[in-house]
């Protein structure tokens, strides 16, 4: 209802039908990544303290931390709910897995806001956070429908890479904004110390003073955010950001060929070209 | 470290043990059950704003509530991890079934907190949270060992029925304390504004007036909370209360009845005299 693309269940559904799934346990798997993306949502939203998303209050504003927090550990747990209906044990361990990166990259998040941030370090983060709800997907579809272990492998670097260039598009829409309706205010993650990949580069590169001083002021003025965000924008920071994110789904495409010519290879392949397209 | 009793990975051992279980699965699942319980105490304190735990400063006490709560998450992600380790279905679904349970619980105790509840909802509270961690390490324990689906239930009745006189006997030591060394401080349970088995048996024979007040109260005095506890002692709340936890374990000892005579049954009779026998 609130607008969320149902990108996860989709990539799931379309690695799924490139085999043989059966009809309840795809069903089952497909609302278990949703309902994992959802509990992720609400608990990151906590740590953010984010008063909306998507446009609409979130959880944690509207209900306290508390209430939040238990409807996170609740949907988590209907996950696996989800997935034991399913039975096969190496759903399972994807899902447990990416929930163990999940779990490292909430915490991580603490060490991360405000300071220093590498590259590398960005991109760890990411790869177990929206790369990694990605790659399970992918990898839940592609075990459910019966493929080859190649195949799936090729799908794991497929949804990862495709989820790195995701969170990476989506830093810029931080930025830049975003065509259409937009839930998101502009400047968010800088506003709430979130480092993001442009922002790395434009500590190096501009004026690291002013982009300083908004990330770390824990409620910064609108004037200070707008002038952080000019900061940012002065440099190249979002060309290279957009030139990486174009890298990561180069490589995604690569790695596609390897599975079988059919319409949902197709359709995977819009998926990867829609995500760095969303925001020219 | 902190000194816990390791009393629900003792159950799960137990259980198994009266069949054949492999080492290594025993192992993970005895560890996915410590690893689920620790990410509900952390996250129970969260929602209690416990500051001690066991005589030693909470999580969410020492950290904060963001760093306490995604670790929480990530205990609840590794205990999957583990169980994915063992790659049985039957012992995801018990595992999944109990933590929907547990977070259900979790929510329910923003509403029961303070306000009127009734017996039955205090019983359907702690089955889910206390009682439903006892039965699951029953059930896993028992289909770790292979024994028939009539010995699991069995296992899965004692399991519950322990779990439920197992928090009854600790509402009681809220009141009159516990030999020996003592984590918990009295009376925390009607400070934190936690309605007990004994707690709803005063406010309907005693001085409903005071226990409410403590109740109510977010932070209340050390008089008023002695005043509470006292009330509620000059009933006979504690003496019903220890009744019905003894009806739960004579229940409890019966199930064992329907299971093999070994050394382990021995055991699992003395663990459920010892639970109503802890406060004598």
């Amino acid at each position: 209802m609130s607008g969320g693309k149902r990108l996860r269940p989709l990539l799931l559904v379309l690695a799924a039908r490139m085999g043989d799934p059966g009809r309840d346990d795809l069903l089952r798997a497909a609302t278990a990544i949703e309902v994992l993306h959802t509990a992720t949502l609400i608990h990151d939203d906590i740590v953010d303290g984010a008063e909306t998303r998507r446009g609409v209050p979130t959880a944690v504003e509207r209900y306290g931390r508390e209430i939040a927090a238990a409807a996170g550990d609740y949907l988590f747990a209907e996950t696996f709910s989800e997935l034991a209906g399913v039975g096969d044990a190496r759903l399972i361990r994807a899902f447990a897995e990416a929930s163990v990166g999940l779990a490292v990259g909430e915490l991580e998040q603490y060490r991360a806001n405000g300071a220093n941030v590498e590259v590398e370090a960005y991109l760890e983060h990411i790869r177990k956070k929206t790369a990694g709800l990605f790659r399970v997907a992918c990898v839940a579809g592609g075990t459910l429908g019966g493929l080859s272990l190649a195949q799936i492998d090729a799908l794991a670097t497929y949804g990862q890479a495709l989820g790195v260039a995701f969170q990476m598009s989506d830093d810029i829409m931080d930025l830049v904004g975003k065509p259409g309706l937009m839930g998101k205010g502009i400047g968010t993650d800088l506003a709430e110390g979130t480092v993001t990949l442009p922002v790395i580069f434009a500590l190096r590169e501009g004026d690291a003073g002013t982009i300083r001083r908004v990330l770390t002021d824990p409620s910064p003025a609108p004037e200070l955010l707008e002038a952080g965000i000019e900061a940012v924008l002065a440099t190249d920071a979002v060309a290279r950001t957009e030139e990486w994110a174009r890298g990561e789904i180069e490589g995604a495409l690569r790695d596609l060929d390897l599975l079988p010519d059919c319409p949902e290879r197709d359709f995977l392949e819009s998926v990867a070209a829609e995500v760095v397209g969303r925001d020219a």
